[in-house]
């Protein structure tokens, strides 16, 4: 007989990082055009200078700024304009000494000249020549090439989640195409007669597949590919076609539903025989989500995750372990989660970690704060209006009033 | 000569609240399966009470609670078994005085039965009587019908971005479809002979069209439907050519680059000559971003805005008009902003709202800090690497270091 293995959180995270070599995911090329969600595979470069010339930040005029040394409201000096430099063109003369061109604000400096006056301290003089009033520094006003980011230099690293900013920063350095990580393929299977589908009629005794949906949804959140949500009826040959098919084109199967104590007996033994390497967690120490079993298949290179009935407690540790491994194998940096102060005591279980969901919101005296929803309080409510879920450590007896916490939330 | 307004913000948003009876999305009907990130139109009720049965919360016997009064270690009552609920299924039996039935946890209580005696507190006596050693109470370990949520009360609220926890939450309530609103059609028309895609080779004096693709992404990410990215040459019978096409299909055209005074220039007249209410809006007393211009055509129920050069700008009034508008008419609540203490002293714009971006940490001793990223100190590394924007009011000089303040996201 097989001994069952109750791990922490921590213990079946790295349990499933041994085996993370076999699943690693694959990358595509894609253009920054589609990229919103995306994880970067590699750090992307910019491919020129930016800016790629000297880049005057004021309207004004060109100079060498020896020649302006002394210039003043009373003893202005004197400079020939031998260039109106255009937006978006080269500058085509070299400033010598004694000349000066104009040049717009975003415009490019003429050879040579190696600051700018304002326009605001100069005067035209005659039509080719205008006085300046004040003296200005070398390399004043002016952007010098590469002084935003250099050609090579690393514009956006590796595992970040693209959004606009990053995609406008790529832009800017000239990167359209880029590598990032394809989507790891989930199957979810539901079990369990008593479960009827949101679409279904419901009969007395039963109750609704929830869990499905919910896990759906945060998939898809977390940018995964969902390659199918299906039932099975409470039939073992059954149960084990649908993850022998399943293991076939997905990365990850999560089965959900069988909370009873044969339900899950009936799980560990399929993903025990379905997975090459067998079941090796059988239940995690955390509350609510005991019942939860890990597999792993090394031919098809497929996690199996039974998932605790418990609906918060599916997110979570769907949260907790898949989610997680994602953003490891990806090189994600860890969340950053929300900071607040606990609103009431909320006591823990010994031995256990604990997981809740917890509303946030802004006190009277503009601090943030973190309201803990027991979900025992009516599933239904604890779901809805809730910004994350808190962990009270399994070595501590709960949480204070006033305690500072971070609230952790789904799919990021 | 009419007249050129320049805005505050609010000033801005008042005026496009007032035309948006205008352009009201429409709804339509979709699965909960395919519903992450869409905003809900209308109060979804629960379509059953849940749970529609007197529920069991523990593995045991339902009983009639007055028959277990007295019952003890010492002196037990006896009560016949005459069902063994299964889970999923309808209690058959009617439990009379002296009677009990087998429930398992989330199983169904006959009819009669009013409480709960946890397994571990009886014993089988004979083969179908058990012994009570404990007295227990109406209700105790039972859920009654609608007491998570009633048939026809408000599972999820009108204005909600549905994510996991609401879609496992309609699932609970037997709710399948669900009406949401439609997404805004998006136009991204940029303008400037010096901006080049990403994709094409840069020669000197040429810069990068950032803002095309930062707004697209952004655009995206807030779940509108970006219809074209269009690049025009500085012509202006090219440029109305296409600010008439893109107001066939879109809701709202945004228009990009040219921040040079002659093209500010251009867009403004021939925004107001394309669109029946002409332009309404001409600046925006914020920095960065002045040049911003709003218009509105009615007959065919589409915005413009001529957004900034500057791509935080570009980024910051998209987010302060188009997004703040979409969360209006779809009633969204405010974005829940990130709350933490300025690290340093930064300096306002007197008279004008300042936007800059901002960096979060959690600091050592625990507090969540929030770091301003002046776009000065170069663009790309002021756009990566950010959570978010900080607003310094007009009225205020500055924000103070250890001051607290609010991190509004992008695309929130």
């Amino acid at each position: 007989m097989k001994l069952l293995t109750v791990d922490t959180i921590s213990q079946a995270q790295d349990k499933l990082l041994g085996y993370a070599q076999h699943i690693l995911p694959k990358t595509e090329k894609i253009t920054i055009e589609n990229a919103v969600g995306r994880v970067l595979a590699y750090d992307a470069v910019a491919q020129e200078n930016v800016p790629n010339f000297y880049r005057s930040t004021v309207d004004g005029y060109a100079v060498k700024a020896t020649d302006t040394q002394g210039a003043s409201e009373s003893i202005p000096t004197f400079l020939r304009v031998v260039e109106d430099v255009a937006i978006g063109h080269p500058a085509k003369s070299t400033i010598k000494s004694g000349e000066c061109a104009y040049v717009p604000t975003g415009g490019m400096l003429p050879a040579g000249a190696d600051a700018m006056v304002m326009i605001e301290y100069t005067e035209m003089f005659s039509d080719d020549e205008i006085a300046v009033y004040e003296s200005t520094a070398v390399g004043k006003s002016v952007v010098i090439p590469g002084e935003d980011v250099k050609q090579g230099a690393t514009v956006v690293k590796k595992g970040t989640v693209l959004r606009a900013e990053h995609i406008g920063a790529l832009a800017s350095a000239g990167v359209w195409e880029i590598e990032v990580f394809v989507p790891w393929k989930v199957s979810i299977i539901s079990t369990g007669d008593e479960l009827i589908a949101p679409y279904d009629a419901l009969s007395l005794g039963q109750v609704r597949d929830v869990n499905t949906w919910s896990l759906n949804a945060l998939a898809t959140q977390c940018g995964f590919n969902v390659v199918r949500c299906i039932k099975v009826k409470d039939d073992e040959s059954l149960f084990r076609a649908e993850l022998e098919n399943a293991k076939k084109d997905s990365d990850i199967v999560l089965t959900s539903g069988g909370s009873s104590q044969g339900k899950k007996d009936m799980t560990n033994d399929v993903m025990d025989s379905v997975c090459d390497e067998g079941t090796f967690t059988h239940g995690l120490s955390i509350k609510p989500g005991k019942p939860t079993i890990l597999a792993f298949d090394k031919a098809s290179a497929t996690f199996m995750i039974g998932l605790p009935g418990h609906p918060v407690a599916s997110l979570t540790v769907f949260q907790a372990l898949a989610v997680n491994l994602w953003k490891t194998v990806t090189r994600q940096p860890p969340q950053k989660p929300l900071v607040g102060k606990m609103e009431t005591n909320v006591a823990g279980a010994p031995g256990k970690t604990t997981f809740m969901l917890a509303k946030t919101y802004i006190s009277d005296s503009g601090e943030f704060m973190v309201q803990p929803v027991p979900a025992k309080s009516g599933l239904i409510n604890s779901m809805v209006d809730t910004d994350g879920y808190i962990e009270i450590d399994m070595n501590k007896e709960g949480l204070r009033k006033g305690e500072t916490v971070f609230v952790h939330r789904f799919g990021l």
